[in-house]
Order: structure tokens, then sequence, then C-alpha cells
């Protein structure tokens, strides 16, 4: 089964990311009847960064922090989607050619976007074009998404089935959303889902000073030192919970219930937590940051990799289209 | 200089494609001081027509219709669009992602064409970016345009220069529009002006039988065999004047003058020049057609020398984007 999944190349991942979507991608992909397509998405990100030194400095930290938590890179397929940007924009060229023009206008992600932004461009417009290029190309199975992208895949699915009516049914293969409903809330340092745009997120590749102060600022209630407190409705014992052990847990229960024990106590435990349990993590993101050439070898190869199926795609879909 | 011409794969030139379109681009491509870029549009035509044997057929015609014509694809640059598909949309990419949505919603081809046509699709929207990357990818400094492409080739100037206030002032080449005002307005067989969409056009590449079936169809008035006429109102003499040399035209302009000269010699005189005038044109071509091989020799070689030049640019792109 081919499973794959496109990371925004839009700054170095979060708690929320790691816990929420890398573990569990990265999980997926060490069952050994799966082949893991990840690609850094940079032509996506295009559509709102045009900065090239900032988009190769989010680019180098992304694939660190997924090497370093696990991703196995020589297994799997990893690449960035801008080195093989030629077999991408040409299916999706074609996917254009299939794609009403009311279908994007009334995308939901269009007129979100259209609503909050000031560069609307045409590379957001057709977005889900490319996406479901990105897809297609690969031949992918299986792609994990969110809610948010369900009407993306069911773009993506729609564009595939026109084109195969036209060119063959077996030219593309349309693929199936994983959408996980339980996938986990991780809540931010004031409790809202942590997201990079609210600015509430923990960067668990930050030295252990400055991570300290990030969790310093978790958001708990005015309840004195010596007061019992409720585990349940605060933040930094929400947070603990994700990372420590069960005996931790309990205990931390323990002290909030019986008093005696402020946050500011809590929050030292949980900054101990994070740097034991993430040390691994820690220890290799700051390894491939420091020997960008190892990414940069890693990455090679899987573009390498990645061009063979592509191309063997675009040569199927041209032959089809007798072009 | 670099001169750059597209051409939809829409069927073959008609007489006035070839009076008013390319006899002047061949004329311009033998200045030796000019590069000329033609190239099958095909990307384009897929917009509108699917079917890929039909797209085949067209692009051959159209390749040999030239060649007829007299281009000297080894001097120039001739390929068919499709050859070169990653580095055209890979730059439309780019480009997609520095137009403005209202750009192309405001567009007048769009208005005009999603009044008309049922198949309103991504690829028909965001044309002009395509023909925007057609264009700058080549470095091209010229590029020939009748009066409705004005806002087309505005637009090009509009994305190289948002690109190029991004990434650097000399990254792509803005052109300049070759608008000739006083460019032939041909008249098809009912006088209005030739077009293969009101089906009132010659093809010059008829066998003669079915040419002269053609011919036979001009729009005439009904003023008898026997009565002077005017050669100034009459459709044949029109056609008769593109195509015969001076001396005829005055003998057939005498002729309706004097009355006893009727429609119909003058369609078989229209003919007989018209068979005489594109005598090596309608051999070449059916040479061509019986010779696909030689065709596709041509269209490869081209497209080879094209790609130097495709590449190069998209090298300076990447680098410039720091991708």
């Amino acid at each position: 089964m081919r499973i794959l999944t496109g990371i925004q190349a839009s700054g170095r991942p979060h708690l929320g990311n790691i816990l929420g979507a890398i573990k569990p991608a990265i999980q997926l992909s060490k069952n050994p009847n799966n082949e893991s397509f990840l690609f850094i998405a940079d032509l996506h990100t295009l559509t709102s960064l045009k900065d090239g030194k900032q988009l190769r400095e989010n680019t180098y930290a992304i694939a660190a922090a997924w090497l370093a938590c696990g991703f196995d890179a020589d297994k799997n397929f990893f690449y960035r989607q801008s080195k093989l940007a030629g077999y991408h924009t040409e299916l999706m060229w074609y996917l254009n050619c299939f794609t009403p023009f009311p279908m994007l206008a009334n995308a939901h992600s269009f007129k979100d976007k259209s609503e909050k932004l000031a560069d609307v461009n045409a590379g957001l417009f057709t977005y889900p074009v490319l996406q479901a290029a990105d897809i297609m190309l690969y031949d992918a199975h299986l792609v994990p998404v969110g809610k948010d992208q369900r009407q993306h895949l069911e773009m993506t699915r729609d564009l595939g089935g026109a084109f195969n009516r036209q060119y063959g049914e077996d030219t593309l293969i349309l693929p199936e959303a994983k959408i996980d409903e339980s996938v986990m809330t991780i809540p931010g340092i004031d409790g809202q889902k942590m997201s990079k745009s609210l600015n509430n997120y923990i960067d668990i590749f930050l030295n252990e000073k400055d991570l300290l102060k990030v969790v310093k600022k978790v958001v708990t209630d005015a309840t004195p030192l010596e007061d019992p407190k409720n585990p349940d409705t605060d933040n930094v014992f929400k947070l603990y919970s994700l990372v420590a052990n069960p005996d931790e847990i309990a205990e931390m229960r323990q002290n909030y219930l019986a008093g005696g024990y402020g946050y500011g106590h809590a929050k030292n435990a949980l900054h101990t937590v994070l740097v034991r349990e993430f040390a691994e993590e820690r220890e290799k993101f700051d390894y491939y940051m420091n020997h960008i050439e190892e990414l940069e070898e890693k990455l090679q190869a899987g573009e390498a990799k990645a061009e063979v199926i592509a191309k063997a795609t675009m040569e199927r879909v041209r032959n089809r289209m007798n072009l």
C-alpha cells in the first residue's frame, strides 16, 4: 500500500505536529506492507511564502525533524516537491483541463483563504489541482488527512475519474482518504489547539533554556500554591499527560489534588520530561542541522527514487493521451 | 532578436491563416538577425480538445503546413509545447503564485469564453499564465499578436515584472508585443473574415476537385452573366486579388466591368491561380503528410534545440528562487 503525505514548508514542526501527525505517520510507515511517500510541499508553500532563503531554511528544518523523529528515508520515499516540479506541474496542467472552474471557486479552502488573505493568487486558487497531481503522480492508495482536507481528496478522485473516463479507466489510481476521527488534539500553551498561526506552540527543538521559557508561559489559573488544584482543567497537566509515563502522571495528579504543589513545580516537571522524552529527537535534530550535507544527501537519494515512479506515471499518462 | 509564435493545434491552417499570419511570420524569420521560436501549443489546445488522436493529426497537419509554406526549421526553433511540458508548466506554477486572482477573472478572454463554452475549466481560466511561461521560458523579445491578444502580453509583462521584483531584475526577460495594425483581413467565402469557427474558410491543401467545390461556394450577388459587375464589392474578385499577379487582376477587373463574364468564369480563374500559386506548398504538404517520420524528425530535432534554452532559463529561475 502506498501512503502519501505532503508537508508544508512553513517552518519546523512543533509538539502538536509531532504527536498528532509525524509520530502516527512514522508508525504507519513502519508496516512492512506499506511504502510511505513523504514530501516537502515547497511548491505549495510558494503560494504564500516567496522568500527563497526562508523557504530553504524551513525545508531543512522539516527534513531534519522527520528524520529526528525516526522516519526511515532509506526504506521509504522522501523528497522535495520542487526537485520534481516538472512532473508535478505537467500532470497538474492535464488535470486543470478537467477541473470545472466552479469546483475551485466553491471550494471551502479558497473561500476561507480569499476572505483572510491580501495576496489571493492563481496558485492559491488552483492548489487543489496541484495536490491531486501530487497524489496521483505516485499512484498513492491512501492519504491520511484531517477533516478539513476531505473535500480536496474528493476533488482528487473526481479529477482522476474524469481523466480516466477520457483516457482509460486504469490510467490514474484514485486514492482513498484516511480520515482519523480519533486524532489527538494537542492543546497549546493557552489551552486552544496548538497551532503555528495561534502562536501558542511548543517547539521541542529549542535549547533547554529557551524551551523552559516557553513552558513557563503555559496559561494556568490563579489558585494559590498551597490550595488543591484540578488536574483535569489545567493546561500544564494536560501537556504533561501527553509526554510523561503513567507513574509520573499519577504522581502529579496526586500532587495537584493534595495542594502545596504550585504550577511552577508542574512546569519544571513538564520541561524535564520534554527534554528527557525527546532527548534522541533533539540530539538528532541538532546533528542534522549541523550537517546539512547529510540532509541533502538523503533528500537527493529520495528524489532519485521518487523520480523513477513519477517518470513511469507520466509516460503512462502521455501514452494514453497520445502525446 | 528572438521572436516567438505559438499556434493552436486546432486543425490545418486555411488561406486566411497562411496569408495573414504564416507568410508574414516566415518573412520575419528570414531576417538573419532574428531567431524564430515557432511552437505548436498543444497544451493550450487540451483546454478544449481532449481527443488524443485528433490532437496528433492536427499537430502533424500544422507542422506540415508551416514547413510547406517555407519555414526553415533547421535555422529556427520548431517544437511541440507538450514535448517540453515540464519546463512550461513548472515556470507556469511559479508565475501562478504571482498572478492576482482578479487579473484572470477579469481578463477579456475568460469573460468571453466563459459565456460561450459549456466546459469552463481551470486550464482555460489560467491559460494566460501558461502563455506567459511559454514566452518567458525562451527569453523571447518580440511576440507578434493580434489586437485581441494585447491584454495577454501585458499580463506577461506584469507577471514577469512581479517575479523579477522578488527574485532579481534580470531573471525573466519582459517581451514586447508586435501588434501589426495593418494586418490583412482575408475575406472568407461569405465575405466575413475568414475563420475556422465561421466555417467560411478555404483550405488550400485540399485536392483540386475538393478545392474547386469550395471555391464554387464563394457567395456572389445575382447579376446576370451578360451584365457588367462591380469587382470592388465581389468576394471572388477580392480573393483573386490576394493571389493572382497584377496583370491577371487587371484583366479580371476589365472582364467584370465589360459584362459577358460570369461569376462561374471568375471562380474557375480563382481556382486556377490558387492551384498554381500554392503549387509548391500543396506538393510539400502532401509530401510531409505522407512522410510523417520526416516531420517527427524535424520536430524532435527542434525540441532538442529548444530544450537547451528552456533548461538554461529554468536553471537561472530556480537559482534565483533558491530552490
